[in-house]
């Protein structure tokens, strides 16, 4: 492929801070600097960060992962963020900032040099407001927004444009509603982020047989998202039928994420993209969902389980376990038989058909 | 998991009708009072519905499943919907309403004390519309919605804000078509609800190899939604290339769900979420599809035929088989195949490799 | 199912353009008239394009797959579009336009009837352009469309209503942006085509574990979209995280795909509906993804393969490989995998357990 690349932080997407000193540095970053690796003569400002690859002299950059070390090695970065176990891999003249943590270091150091762009308070003279809503007035409402009767937005929020925001829906403080999210029905923490398109409170998948055809079943739960969660780009949760479907606090949904009505996840679980979860499912804290996986209803997750990609869950998993296939088993199980199979179809066409 | 939920029906989000009798309950629910379970002394009214484990008193609860009759036993309910099989199960001082579809009148009951909101009769005064538009003056059409040219909206159907009506697109009566959805190509009977951001009639993926790479070929059917259709959040339909895409009528589509060009679904088919049918299948009457299953183009799904969660169809289903897998076998075929592998894996492993 | 259709092209929704004769016809598709088969007295101009079995005389039909001959045989067209080896399926009074790839020809005479609409130069005046903002003065932005600060828009490229382009988005000339979509931290080439409520240049998903939850880490890539580039329906692609992420020029998915952050696909890639290419991976020229496909992150696909349907590729694939399955295996391994489980399961079934 021939694409040419650019060094991140393009200036007509991101805002860029002011260069900053190693010691500064190491401070965001919580790392200390290793004294024997100095940095080349004549930098002593760094003004951005970028990958191993195609980092300069004034750039930092960072390594976390060991199949990139001898990139690390070929670097012509100013400074790397390293785990102490790579700091002899550091080349000279590049400047090591070491902490235990090199891929949080990277994450702080980045947001330090270029800043998420904060409310800009006040309202778009096209935002369609209800007269009832309680907006505060450090919060940001773009064009096109409509925000309904008794809705509340809290401190620094940022409705983006065209975000519908529905009567009585609460959104507290620090919050980013993304451009063209439908919300209804709805609570919200503090720091909870909304992609674009992301669907949240909408009527769940609920009816009865009827003599006449399929009746809609009344769903009267709401969506509450606790804070810092958020919800990827074009993702779709339900509102509850009874209860309420519950996002536990600084969850991670991903795109395309199905969640359906009732369903309640735990603190700080992650949901990669596209996977869906049936309704009333319960996770409990830290539980990761991979891609494309999926949950029937109705079943329980135990905390800090972890859900292959694609897997197919029909029945409860314990709390700690992995499991991955569909339908799901323990990952030792998956690919034991994947082996076993491939190893009797060798067999079974070697004896001749 | 520590969330707090409340009772159904939170009076920010959902109307509440005047409080109800027994007798008035029964019929709306088509049930009959069992005369040896009277209610609690005091209690002649039920102001809402609420799952067992949270009914008081004044509300009304059900139990449809089996495998939670010991809450039913506890339950502080004041009166709650049962199959005959159930009525004994039913606690002192609980009215009891007995019928043989207690999922369907508790679907009536609830709908009875939170109805949902009717069409308020007027066109939002952002709404852009084109002078050419045949819009009843009983619909309603919401904050920044767009009317195309010759666009037919009919009675009592609400448009959704941001809703995209594409030129020439016909919407019947008491239809409601959420925010943010997009809808071009397309024929709409009565009683179609799309919800939000589902988009309708795009063109379908379809292009030939040309000598300077794919050239599109123009997708030139609709989409045809019948009567009492509905389509979750942001699920999308592409339109016919050379015949229509058609929904059968009282059909219902999850969140998610992709539809691909020409494919046809007969009446009250279920599509469960992230599932797709590609290109030209048909589907008969009452087919089930359930969650994150894929169906090929070009095949046949016979009449109430179910094919089950991430099940891969690559060929035609007969009517009213159970299919599962990828590929799809049945379903007994299927768990057959799983308890064999794993039987075979163990000997494996015991066998010692 | 009992729906009546329409011949394509219905006057509502599409263009038509004016009869013409077998020799246009010929020249547009490339194709050479077959003189053994003469069209039906009195015909001498053709109106439009359908479907084999929906054509009259006035109408162009084509056969591309082998088991609709006897469709062929049976049809009342005024003309076809067909290979070399079909021309003695053509009946009696219909002309043939004999060529050897009769989609392309399809497409092409089909989009001469029925040309797509151009651009309508000017701005609704509901559109929210900042002063910025440079866009040819032979673009087309819809209504309630908004352009950022220092967006680029180019000639002849339709903006439709309520899309978002975010602050320094370029877009080429030709383009065609579709209602609801967003567009953030994106560079567009020419003759782009997103269709409606598509995610372009969000955030990637990236966080790391940090002493309260996760801490989001910086998304500082973008989204380029080569020329010629077509992403479907409510698809989602993230910005890269330090490198960008890229389509290549000719590439078009399907709806519903999620690319993630730094995933680089190469020249007429196809991804078709639901599938997902996580983050960092990368496709050569020419691959295919079928649909509901996943592919992990951090890994190579060569030109030329084929990935099956839910196919889960965990691991690098080979140029001009074809895989399916989960995890992925080469197509004939897997239809061997599929044949031999059944046959041990019978085997075992039959042999008493």
């Amino acid at each position: 492929m021939t694409q040419v690349s650019s060094p991140p932080g393009d200036a007509r997407f991101f805002q860029r801070a002011a260069p900053a000193t190693l010691e500064m540095l190491a401070e965001i970053g919580n790392a200390r600097i290793e004294p024997a690796r100095k940095p080349v003569s004549g930098v002593d400002r760094y003004v951005g960060v970028a990958p191993l690859q195609a980092a300069g002299a004034a750039d930092v950059s960072f390594l976390d992962n060991r199949r990139y070390a001898a990139v690390l090695e070929a670097s012509s970065a100013g400074a790397v963020i390293v785990a102490p176990a790579f700091v002899d891999k550091v080349p000279e003249g590049c400047a090591a900032l070491v902490t235990s943590t090199p891929y949080l270091a990277w994450a702080r150091i980045a947001a330090y040099f270029h800043p998420a762009t904060g409310a800009q308070a006040g309202r778009h003279p096209t935002a369609v407001i209800d007269p009832t809503a309680e907006i505060d007035a450090t919060a940001e409402i773009g064009a096109y927004a409509c925000v309904g009767r008794g809705a509340r937005i809290g401190a620094r929020s940022i409705i983006g444009p065209h975000a519908v925001v529905g009567d009585g829906v609460s959104i507290g403080a620090h919050c980013r509603i993304g451009a063209h999210v439908t919300l209804s029905h709805a609570l919200l923490g503090d720091r909870v982020t909304l992609f674009p398109g992301a669907r949240i409170g909408q009527e769940g998948f609920g009816f009865a047989v009827g003599p006449d055809g399929f009746e809609t079943v009344p769903q009267l739960g709401r969506v509450i998202l606790e804070d810092g969660v958020e919800i990827g780009a074009n993702s779709t949760i339900d509102r509850g039928s009874a209860q309420d479907t519950v996002i536990g606090a600084g969850s991670r949904l991903d795109n395309l994420v199905q969640i359906g009505h009732n369903a309640r996840l735990g603190r700080c679980c992650i949901v990669v993209s596209q996977a869906g979860i049936s309704g009333s499912t319960e996770l409990g804290d830290f539980v990761t969902i991979a891609a494309q996986a999926g949950l029937i209803g109705h079943i329980k997750i135990g905390a800090k389980a972890r859900i292959g990609a694609q897997c197919g869950v029909m029945s409860d998993v314990e709390a700690g376990s992995d499991v991955i296939g569909s339908p799901a088993m323990p990952f030792r199980e998956f690919f034991r038989n994947v082996a076993v199979l491939r190893k009797l179809a060798k067999k079974d066409a070697g004896g001749g058909r």
